[in-house]
């Protein structure tokens, strides 16, 4: 396996950035702040999930992904496990985390920066909809895995429960929006697909260049919205 | 120098990926588009500006820049020449185009997913206001600049001419907002930076972070703003 000094970013860049901000409870801007919901929002840098038949070929027979970090929603990981993945011509990222637990598909999840740096024309997609999605082959220490289809960018989306669906004037399946006030690099990020259910806590999942085109980190403000309400972009 | 087959995204990544849409007249997205003006945006990859000096230190006595392709605003170009750009701890960015012409300073312009690779806290700078701002080293294959600053994110701007400003009610020095309709990466940029003068052909600059989190390439409709007018994202 080469080894490179070059742009480890898969080590550098933490797996998850979180910014977690009061949500108002009304519209506007000046409205009085409440106790709930919080409103998560994170990036998630690139990564993959994987199968256990798929854990046992990169990893070694009986392996099963050892828990490194809990993710915010419960029960979910990110595992100590990481895998270089190879694009077309060999190009590559050499530590890309894996996280848990296990699925029924392989699945690649990268920015646009990223697909760009592998060489890979990435389709945008909600999880779990891979079908017709280029693939690549994933290198672990003991073994290598070629994914027939799998790689993505994962659509911009919000993980809500049901009972909050009606705060937000939410439907699920539906869309939202986020405006993130940072700085002099403030957007409103439109499109997020409302992901709801009878388990998930309020939280925003971006990418890595949707994070840093906001500059996540430095936010002041969150905001979620019904895609189609007005929101506080003109209010200064 | 050392040489990598890692990610070597100052080669792969195109120096400037543009789209050029029709604005629209009126502020409503049915109405009638006219003639004029185009809105080009651009996306700038990382890239640095030199000193004639600092060019000869880093390209040999005598050494002037090579044009290789020209950039929209006239006079601009991208030159032939590229330099590794080393941070702290030895992380580096490997092939970082220059453009011309040179300045009276250098300086260096990154999205925040390449500053992170190197690890520096880039701050968000208009393009000359680098007082305090971090430095690096830049090496060339006839030598080696030390840049005691001038490490930026560039600020999201947009050249005008002095006479379109009235045309989207915009004032020079005061900031804008762009929306960006793209499948369901659509977002809203804010805190556009007017740069107008007497010569400049209308033009937004964004980063690759800004333009690859809503895949500008797939871009189908661009809308300008000033920043304190209502936009079209809620008109669905």
């Amino acid at each position: 396996m080469p080894t490179t000094q070059a742009i480890d970013r898969g080590v550098i860049e933490q797996i998850v950035r979180q910014v977690v901000l009061q949500q108002y409870a009304g519209e506007a801007s000046g409205s009085e702040p409440t106790d709930e919901p919080k409103l998560m929002v994170s990036i998630s840098a690139r990564h993959c999930h994987l199968t256990d038949e798929q854990v046992e070929t990169l990893f070694g027979p009986g392996h099963t992904l050892t828990p490194m970090k809990s993710l915010y929603q419960d029960g979910f990981f990110a595992a100590e496990e990481t895998v270089m993945v190879v694009g077309p011509r060999r190009r590559m990222l050499p530590n890309v985390r894996v996280l848990g637990p296990t699925r029924s598909y392989g699945q690649v999840e990268l920015a646009f920066t990223d697909a760009i740096s592998l060489g890979i024309d990435v389709p945008v997609r909600a999880s779990g909809k891979i079908e017709g999605t280029p693939g690549c082959v994933l290198v672990g220490p003991k073994g290598v895995v070629e994914l027939e289809e799998g790689v993505i960018r994962a659509e911009r989306h919000v993980h809500i429960n049901f009972k909050d669906l009606g705060r937000f004037n939410l439907e699920s399946g539906g869309r939202a929006k986020l405006r993130i006030t940072s700085g002099t690099c403030s957007v409103v990020l439109e499109d997020l697909l409302v992901r709801a259910d009878a388990t998930s806590k309020l939280e925003v999942h971006i990418d890595t260049d949707e994070g840093n085109a906001c500059h996540l980190d430095k936010a002041t403000k969150v905001e979620l919205y019904a895609q189609e309400s007005p929101c506080s972009c003109h209010e200064q």
